[in-house]
C-alpha cells in the first residue's frame, strides 16, 4: 500500500469528498499520495487506468469486531437479547487464538475491501488467552490483527480497548420497581453471571462485578497494565497504513476512577479513543442507579470527550448528553444494521447533526458488510420515527461513510481526494440493475440510496489496486477463506447454539 | 414459461417452503409443474440441472407500482414529506404511454426476476390517456404490463385499482387543533391540490375532492365503469401466467358507498383484492373527522376484508383494525424499504402475526428491489421500535416472501415446492462472502439475515430457466434497457425536480 510509482486514473464521475461531483477527472497519484486533480478530460489519457462509474473517497468503516463477522446468521436462530446475543459472541470470543484469529481477520477484511473499505478501525479487546494469563508474546493478538490488514490490503485503525470489569453489579432488589417478570424484559442485562465464580477483583468498587471468566481474557487487571501494554502496542505496530489508538470499552467495562487514564493516554499522544455508549437502555438505567449520571456526563467529567472522541452507537441519548457531545468536539459513530440487528432502536441522529456532532458508520457486528446501507440507514432511521424524509443530503451521508470516518480513526489527510491527500479510492460501477438509471443530476442519490456492496468494481488503498472488477488482488477465494477461518472458531455443526448460551465460557 | 418438456432439478440444498431444509433434492418437472421431490440424492443424476446453493420457492413481490422504479435517487434530493414525493411520482405517471410504459415494466419485472422473483402483484392505476380519456384500446395499458411480464419471464397478478376521487376533503378550519404551521407537520397531506379546478367530480358527498388533473388518469369515473373495464381486463388477460384481481386504491381515492362494489366484484370472481391501508397518519386522521372510523374498520363493514383481501401496508393500525383483519382471515404486506424511505414508520407486525394475520412483503415503489431485505426488514423493524430480537423465524420470514405472497395474489398453486405444484423456484448461491459461511444448521437464517438480490443465480418460472448464473435468459442488457426505458419518461436531466413539484401536471 506503499507502492513508490506512479499511477494515473482516470475516473468517468467523482465526487471528491466535497462539492459537486466531477466529469473525466485525471487523478495523478505518486507513492501512495494524490498529487492533482484535473476534471472534465473527456477521453482516459493514454496509459492512465480507467474508473468507469462513480469513483468516491475510499469508504471507511469507523466501528468492527472482526471476529463477530463469525456470527452472522447464526444468532438468528431463536429468540432472545442483546445480552443472550452477546452469550454468543462470547463463546466465539473464547475459541480465538493468534493464528486463527489472524486467518479470520484477513477473510473479514477482505470482505471489507471487497465492499469498498479502505480503513477500518477494529474495537480490540481480545487481548489475552483464554484464562486470562498474556500470550507467549504480550502483543500476540494485535499482531495478528495488523498482519491480517496488511495481507487484506486495509488501512487500520487499532483501537486498543481498556476492558477492565464485568459490568454494573445488580441492584440488591431486583424487579423492585416493575411488576414484569424479569425474564420479559428483553433490556434488562441478565447481570453479568453474578453466579460466577469471580475470578479476579481489580475493583474495590461495589458500582461494576469482576469480570466473568467468559470475559477474563479481555481485561488486563488494570489500568496502568493496559496502558503499559497499549503503549508498547503503538510503538511496535503504528507505520504508514496502521495507527494505534485507545478505547473505553464502556462505562460498564471500566470504573469511573479510571476513565481519565486512558483519556490522558490518549490525550497525550492525539491518538483516537473509541468508547461505546449508551447502546441498550439497561447501561442508562445502571449507570443512572449507581453513579448517578448518564454515561456520557460520566466520560465528560473525566475528560474522555475531546476532538479525538467517537462515541459509537450514542443510541439512547439526553439532550444534555447531546450537548456534550458536541461541546467536546466528538464523533458518533452509528451502526445501523447492527443496531437493527440487536434491537437497540435509533438513535437522535438529527439532534446530534444540529448540534455539529458529526456522524461516522461502522458495521460493528457484521451482520452485514455494505456501508452504503450503513450510511442511507442514518436516513431511513430518522424518518422512520420522525414521519419527515430528508433530514441528511446524499453528501453528508456519502461524509460520514467516508471523510468523517477517517479523521475519527486518527487519519487526517485520508478521506478528501484532493492533492497531498493519501490515494484511497473506491469506484462504484454504474452497470447493474440497481444504478444503471442513475442521471447525473443525482448520482450521489443514487449511490447512496440504491447502490450496495456488490456494486464496488475497483478499490485503490495508498495509490495501489487492490480490487479490480470486483476481484481481489491477493486473496484467491475471498469466500473459501472466510468459510474456513469461522469453521475453526466455531464448535461442531451439529452442536446447537443454545448449549453455547448455557455455557458461554466453553 | 409453459413449456411442455421434462426436466430434472438437483438442489444442493432445498426449502421447500415447510419444514427444516433438504440435501441432495432432486426435483422432477413436467409442464410447468413439480411431479417429485426426492431428497438425499448425494450427486447430480445424469443430465440435471445443477442447483448449487440453496433453492427455495420462487420470491413474490405481493405489492409494485413497476413505474415508481423511474423515481429511485432521484427523489433522494432535497427534503419533503410522503406527499411531496406523490407530486413526482405523479409527474412520471403523467408521462407514461402504453408503448414507453411496456419498455419500462419490462426492464422492471427483469430487474425482478433477476432478484428471484417469480410473480409480482402489479398494483395498476395508470388506466387512461394523461387527460382521462381512454386510449384507442381501453386495455392499452394493462395490455403492455401483460405483454411486459411475458417478456420478462414473470408470473404477473394484475390488480386493477379502482380510483375514483382525489382525497379527503380538506378541514374546513385548517390548523384549529394545532398551533403548528401547516408547513411543519410533514404527516399533513396537501389537501391533493384544492386550488385545482375539478375535472370531474363523480360523487355527490363532501367527503373527498375531486381528482385532480395529475389524477385524472387514474379515474374510471364511476364505480361500473371501473367494473366493466375491470371485467374486461380479467377476460382478455386471464392466463396460465397471468391472474386479474382488484385493488381499491385506498379509503382516500374510493367513496364508502362505492367499496363494496369492488368488493362484491372480486367476490363474485374468487380473485384477490388488495387495498393500500393507514400508510401515513394523516389517512387516519382524515378518515375518522370525515367518516368517523378508522381505513379498516370503514373496508370491514363494507366487505372488502375476506380472505382474498390484502391490506398494504398497515402501518398504523389500532387493536381493533388488527382483530377485524385477523376476523377477516385477510393478510398484511409489508413493503418496509418503502415505508422506511416515505417515512411511513414501523407497522405491527408482532401484533398482526400474533392474531393470526400473515404477512406478504412488496418492494412497492422499488427504492431498492431485494426481497431478502423486504423480509429481514419485516424482523428487524420491530426489534429497532422493541428492543425485543427474535420475533420471527427465518421460516416465517421467508414465508411472507414466497408461499404467503403466492396466495395473496391468487396463485394457490404456487409457493410450495411439492408434487403438483408450479415449477417456480429460485437458487441462491453461497459463493459470495456474504453467504461462504454458511452452515447446515442455519442456511435459512444465513440467507434471510445476510443475502442480497446480488446472491441470486438462477430463477425458473413454469419449470422454464429464465436466469442462469445471475444472466437473464431473455433480455440481454437489463441495465441498459431500464436506463433508457427511465429516459423516457423522465425530464431532461437539466431541469430540476422541483421544477415538477411546482407543477406536478406537467
Amino acid at each position: 500500500m506503499t507502492g513508490a510509482g506512479t499511477s494515473t486514473f482516470w475516473a468517468e464521475h467523482l465526487w471528491t469528498g466535497v462539492g459537486d461531483i466531477r466529469h473525466g477527472a485525471v487523478v495523478e497519484v505518486v507513492g501512495d499520495r494524490i498529487v492533482s486533480v484535473v476534471d472534465d478530460v473527456a477521453a482516459p489519457p493514454t496509459g492512465s487506468i480507467e474508473l468507469r462509474g462513480v469513483t468516491l473517497p475510499g469508504l471507511v468503516n469507523a466501528h468492527s469486531h472482526a471476529f463477530h463477522r463469525a456470527l452472522r446468521g447464526r444468532t438468528q436462530v431463536g429468540s432472545g437479547s442483546f445480552w443472550t446475543w452477546r452469550d454468543v459472541m462470547y463463546s466465539v470470543a473464547g475459541r480465538l487464538t493468534p493464528e486463527n484469529y489472524e486467518t479470520l481477520a484477513t477473510a473479514v477484511f477482505t470482505e471489507m475491501v471487497l465492499a469498498g473499505v479502505t480503513t477500518v478501525g477494529e474495537f480490540h479487546y481480545v487481548h489475552h488467552t483464554a484464562d486470562g494469563t498474556p500470550h507467549d508474546d504480550p502483543l500476540a493478538m494485535s499482531r495478528a490483527l495488523a498482519r491480517a490488514a496488511a495481507t487484506a490490503g486495509i488501512r487500520l485503525t487499532l483501537l486498543d480497548t481498556c476492558y477492565l470489569v464485568g459490568g454494573f453489579a445488580p441492584a440488591s432488589e431486583p424487579a423492585a420497581e416493575s411488576d414484569a417478570e424479569p425474564a420479559d424484559d428483553p433490556s434488562a442485562e441478565p447481570a453479568d453471571d453474578p453466579s460466577a465464580e469471580p475470578v479476579v477483583d481489580p475493583s474495590a468498587e461495589p458500582v461494576h462485578v469482576p469480570l466473568s471468566p467468559a470475559q477474563i481474557r479481555f481485561g488486563d487487571g488494570t489500568v496502568a497494565a493496559w496502558a503499559e501494554r497499549a503503549t508498547a502496542v503503538r510503538e511496535a505496530l503504528s507505520g504508514p497504513t496502521v495507527v494505534v489508538g485507545a478505547a473505553v470499552h464502556s462505562v460498564r467495562a471500566v470504573p469511573e476512577r479510571d476513565l481519565a487514564t486512558v483519556a490522558g493516554w490518549a490525550r497525550g499522544r492525539d491518538a483516537p479513543l473509541h468508547v461505546h455508549v449508551s447502546e441498550q437502555p439497561a447501561e442508562n438505567a445502571d449507570c443512572a442507579r449507581l453513579l448517578g449520571s448518564t454515561p456520557v456526563a460520566l466520560l465528560r467529567r473525566h475528560g474522555v470527550l475531546d476532538h479525538r472522541a467517537t462515541a459509537v452507537h450514542a443510541t439512547h441519548l439526553t439532550e444534555d448528553d447531546v450537548a456534550d457531545l458536541a461541546a467536546g468536539d466528538a464523533w458518533a459513530c452509528f451502526c445501523v444494521t447492527t443496531e437493527r440487528d440487536l434491537a437497540d432502536g435509533v438513535g437522535p441522529a438529527g439532534e446530534l447533526v444540529e448540534a455539529g456532532v458529526p456522524l461516522t458508520v461502522g458495521s460493528d457486528s457484521h451482520a452485514v458488510i455494505d456501508l452504503f446501507e450503513e450510511a442511507r440507514g442514518i436516513e431511513t432511521g430518522q424518518r422512520l420515527v420522525s414521519n419527515r424524509r430528508g433530514w441528511f443530503g446524499a453528501a453528508r451521508l456519502m461524509s460520514a461513510a467516508t471523510v468523517e470516518g477517517a479523521r475519527s480513526l486518527g487519519w487526517d489527510d485520508a478521506g478528501l481526494l484532493e492533492p497531498g491527500a493519501l490515494a484511497d479510492l473506491v469506484t462504484v460501477s454504474l452497470d447493474s440493475v440497481r444504478l444503471a438509471d442513475a442521471r447525473r443530476d443525482s448520482l450521489l442519490e443514487s449511490i447512496v440510496f440504491g447502490a450496495t456492496a456488490a456494486d464496488v468494481s475497483t478499490v485503490v488503498v495508498g495509490g495501489e489496486i487492490v480490487v479490480r472488477d470486483g476481484v481481489h488482488a491477493r486473496v484467491a477465494s475471498p469466500g473459501a477463506a472466510l468459510r474456513s477461518a469461522i469453521e475453526a472458531v466455531l464448535p461442531p455443526v451439529d452442536e446447537p447454539l443454545s448449549t453455547l448460551r448455557e455455557d458461554p465460557s466453553a
